[in-house]
């Protein structure tokens, strides 16, 4: 059976007029000696995608989707067929999942795990047949009511347990999957309110956690990253992983940094009052850009609204930092998108998609001519030059101190500043944006 | 001369009228087992106190100030005259300052040190004479025109060997006052854009200018305390030192931690989209609260209002979190904080202080009446006691594995979570406030 | 059957111990000669209480209640059972309700009718045996999918159409009912993006919408006032309602301004960028002032949280506006609010009301004690008291022109402003707070 | 004298790398048969532009511009000089004042009046000469200290008729200058705190101002547009001009609404927490857009941050609603925009402009396309078509009821709405702003 009523969508140019084509995203098209394709690893999120109908809290679901079904195990399958079906179709390489987006827990953990196994051997099969990959899994420890007061942060030892067990078996069906990566997201994991909590007890058995996940990783032999997906708050009102900064100094305290990365989410950004590059430049810098959730929100919404991204400022300017970092892998781009709950047509899906990947193609193509052309490298490089020779350099290789650089400071004359030149930049920016 | 035309501000209790009059802060009344004063040490700013008057980004300053002077040492003189007046008046024994604060600078920097070093001997001689201690200085390096792209990391070397030379002496001058702390507060270290910014190479020379700063701090024997005062934006559009996290992940990265602290202001806690008592908590339990500025912000404007503090939620939680690290000494609660720009009268200035004085003291009451009933200690005891036995025991001392714990979570029935109780929580709080 | 195991909730002063009890609101207390039960005319809302289980967007429900049914008219009368016995024992004499709250859809509009007809004969036989009355009743034009673009504002006719018999019969049985009130919430009126909106089109279909629902209530004999109530956004990215200000406008722009007033909510207002008092004084002051919908929100939180009301200025500032207004009758103040999710226990649901019941009963007690005291009314008499002689009272009586004005201002002297004393304000709205 | 170092500044096309040159404005190229020219009506801010050196709350300022002098009269002639040098090169054909900006306040309002006599009429020879025009004056009543509590909103009657008085003179010079409007901005007309503030009678106060202002122009034979600028917040905390439709509303209150129009700002629309589009389209389906201030803030940040406009986004949905407004003259864009603190070079103002004008030139080609191609108009002609025949004719026409939708109603199918299709459209204005 088939789901969708189009065929492989093809690159058909700037100009097409037919929505359900690439304008820009050209998989085999070379972009610094590699193909698009290799660069941008566009990954489907299985719970947006197949798993979600467009109900928000103020109103039920407004979407139909025709793999729905009675029985868990055949919805499931047939999930399964829909999801790569649609990837087929998309040339999209990759796909992520939480444990209950494949399949409906059973009633208890033996059946579910049971269930988990039959759903991933029928994806195996769907995986050899097509080619197409597992980007990453991960655990679902926020739906169910047992996570209701978190799950590894729970003041609950039994639901703690119950969360290791889940994770176990999560971390091996995505090594059944050969999974590149496995994340971590923790939505429960967090408070409501400082007043019954014990923020140290929580993060320590948290950490914990961690360290018992990479063990047993290591132990069955998974080869995949482990990264850590930030977010600040919602549903929890605090989020102990609130952004890059604060997952990396927790990693640095446990002891973990050498185990773990970040999963960026544009969405998570801009709710942590930062912008995606931000995010982006924080976790590059420090060595831990694992992978990213790429999506948008709405700067005047105060919730994560996981839209499809279609902002070609952002997406320069992510894989900008990308291409800085030498490309994603093993991580990608997943879209943890989901289509607004108005756009009520199973083509919508496909069209939201598209949209995604040409912006983000475009943004590639952008970037890559503003890395060759060293457009911002150039700038920098002569803002910074005073780092190079004569105090600078002595202060860059820590081989001055306070009484020296008095020393210094005493014969200085009125210190003249360069302008940053910021609008230029801005100008230059949108000159590429705009013609290239 | 005498500057305010009122005498020595009394305890007259909570009926008074008199707006010249503490209502709550009686400073010799006991408080598990200290008195007021020993629990609070309330510090003025110089800066807002003495050196501001009321200008914003769209008008002039309101607020005549007798003590200002054409002649820079005079001014500064008259403002050590009104600041020890102040204090006095008020029951004050502490004071923060920027070097910048104490007196405008000269034609160089050896002329700048020089004044520096006229006023520091007349305020030690005040000191003397008073017993009013300082609780900490730092160094101004925002305000002149050469932080403009900042100055620890700042592109510009020379800006950065200013930089330096100014914390030295600072440092310095903090020594010889005898200061109990000495505070780094990053205005101008962050970007205002990415695309001319290098962000790796500028925390990598703030990193060493911390380190500098401290091993010449130990060199001279300044024994106060190092603290980073975090602050997520404004001016700066991104600042370093975005909150608590960012800074202790910071600090551990760059092998600083066992020598710098943070100081705590409210309203760079909700600028950072945290509460008060979330960057307090964060702090305390990392081990690195030092010390509190002690204002308000308005949760309805983006920037930094500085307002002085009357919410009695916010100082009640403050100040429980002061009680849990067993005080906040050598730090102390500094009023960073200005009073409105219409609030034009010089008597405001004292009806301010009493404001935010009388709040910590009702706030310092109050949690310690929550702290000897146990109320939340109770809560969190019982919440969390599934840790202290069987399978929660094992978790807390780390001496379990996946394998061992998906065993265990395999043989549960359905898990029973707790409530949270947050609206009875909330609830017992509002009967602590309304009555004790 | 009773679903509550415990009694009538009883008031047992501030000191007491037992979280089923009153501390401050003692309902037959005489304050400014009403008493509190007439002053504050709490009420139930049928949703949040009745209908809504903990559910979140990242979660299930997690609240059991015990009235749950898989019948829909056993279910909708267990919770007529329950709500009665509920408002029964907190002596809340007024509840609100939703017509999709009081009992699930049938297979079309007509037997969903009727099922309504069967579920408020129900009702109101336990509003003559209790004396409980109809606070306000409202159609609930937002969760089914049909309202995917709006409901007055639909694109579609057949939507708008559908909206207006749904409003109809809501009118009714609020008629029925007795309600009070009649309130209109626009959860879907507005936009999700303006590249596909028609703003001006939908505006006056929204208004004609309006215009025949008072036609038809009055044609009907519907004496209860007619309520809109401003929401900035969620679920809709912009609704048209966005605040008192807009609505004001709306409904003089479209000549409504005599049929309808606000049902103000505070965290809608907060939603807004206002503080509750603003909104409430903005109503106040253009005499549209209807009723409450008394909950908070969470200022670092960007969505509806709808918590139950514990913070004590909030409810001080709003019962101020309340008292200046002469009461709120026929409006009351109606608990649109929900436990957290975490707080799972039954009891909870009657704790929290306790909670917000106490909280603006001491509020109404503060804010007698400001009017009485003359607080607030002294200072504003004073600061405008140049208004009402001399050139001011021209100005105020409208008598003088810019000439006029220009030739007096030619010879004034330096203009002397008086301070504002915020600080002051604020400190003595805490003595009042801490001492009353 | 010559201040500015460049020649007149020309089109180059899209790939010129001369900063100084324009990219995209090609002044007389046509667009819909009218000039860019014609449509932009682009203005210089002479406050902005002219008498601000990069000083922040944080720092002093850091351009050094050569048209500074001690005498001020020297100084504001050097100012016109450089303005219109400026003005000239750039091929701006217009613009905008406070009275303030002008020339600095005398030693009292009648000295100040002749300064301003003095300055315009050398402005006026200037326009003479150059063909250059006063898009709007307006006088600055929020610097002075005697603003502090407001001006037309002041409690003091002094203020408030020297308020009259200086808009007076304001209004008299923009007539002399030919001024195509008047503007009125509101910075201290709101309140600091409610609890001395009597809103209704400041907001009375403030109309009759208004109302006074109109019928001055009248009587002087002031031909050009008022308009009213909103903005929600900063300085003072609440703006009683909010946003369009709170002001949309007081117009009506006040039976201003035939008089006044407004002047939106693209910084004040999202401090407001709407859309640059939003707020235009707002003004446009009330008819009172009226003229548009040019610049964009930053969502990270909560302040008005002023920036030159550079994102593609905002300026082409802004032209889309200037040409669905049939143009936007009488007004214009002015760029109330300033340099960022760190672009310290004279010619980075010459840039910023630049940058915002291809910004504006850019959106203006593709808004011209979307109309021309029709691509948002068949969307929703298409989408609300069911007004336009049966039921919906009904309703659009107002000629049905309450009880005839009911009926029609209950004789409705499923009713099956259409998808909004929102990111197919985002996908559509990304290919016209990536290829047109």
């Amino acid at each position: 059976m088939k789901y969708f009523d189009f065929d492989e969508i093809k690159y058909e140019g700037t100009n097409s007029k037919n929505p359900l084509s690439f304008k820009e995203y050209n998989p085999k098209e070379l972009i610094l000696g590699k193909t698009m394709e290799e660069h941008l690893r566009f990954s489907m999120s299985w719970w947006h995608t197949l798993s979600s109908f467009g109900a928000d809290m103020f109103g039920e679901g407004t979407q139909n989707r025709p793999w729905i079904s009675e029985d868990p195990i055949t919805e499931a399958k047939n999930k399964v067929d829909a999801g790569f079906e649609f990837m087929q179709k998309l040339g999209i390489k990759y796909f992520c999942f939480h444990d209950r987006d494949l399949i409906k827990e059973g009633n208890n953990l033996k059946e579910t795990n049971e269930r988990l196994d039959i759903i991933t051997d029928y994806i195996k099969e769907k995986m050899d047949q097509t080619g197409i990959e597992c980007l990453w899994g991960t655990a679902n420890l926020f739906n169910n009511k047992r996570f209701m007061n978190g799950a590894s942060t729970s003041p609950n030892a039994d639901v703690y347990a119950y969360s290791a067990a889940q994770v176990k078996k999560a971390i091996e069906i995505t090594k059944k999957l050969n999974g590149k990566n496995y994340v971590f997201w923790g939505g429960r994991e967090g408070y409501d309110t400082l007043l019954n909590t014990d923020v140290s007890l929580e993060q320590n058995n948290f950490a914990y956690f961690l360290k018992m996940a990479k063990d047993y990783a290591i132990k069955i032999g998974f080869k995949g990253q482990f990264l850590i997906e930030p977010k600040p708050k919602e549903p929890t009102k605090h989020q102990y992983d609130f952004d890059v900064q604060s997952v990396y100094g927790f990693l640095l305290k446990y002891n973990l940094i050498d185990y773990f990365k970040v999963n960026i989410e544009a969405n998570h950004a801009t709710l942590a009052c930062h912008s995606f590059q931000h995010e982006l430049n924080m976790a590059r810098i420090n060595g831990i850009l694992g992978s990213i959730d790429a999506n948008q929100g709405d700067y005047l919404l105060g919730w994560d609204t996981d839209q499809f991204p279609t902002n070609i400022y952002d997406a320069t300017l992510a894989m900008y930092e990308v291409l800085k970092n030498g490309g994603i892998a093993p991580g990608g781009l997943n879209f943890d998108a989901k289509v607004r709950r108005s756009s009520s047509d199973l083509n919508d899906l496909a069209i939201a998609y598209i949209a995604g990947m040409d912006t983000f193609a475009k943004g590639l193509k952008i970037a890559s001519k503003l890395i060759i052309d060293k457009v911002f490298d150039n700038v920098i490089e002569k803002r910074y030059a005073s780092y190079n020779e004569g105090i600078g350099k002595l202060i860059k290789e820590k081989k001055i101190d306070f009484e020296g650089l008095e020393e210094y400071a005493y014969n200085l004359d009125e210190i003249k500043n360069e302008s940053g030149h910021q609008e230029m930049l801005e100008a230059i920016l949108n000159q590429y944006i705009f013609n290239k």
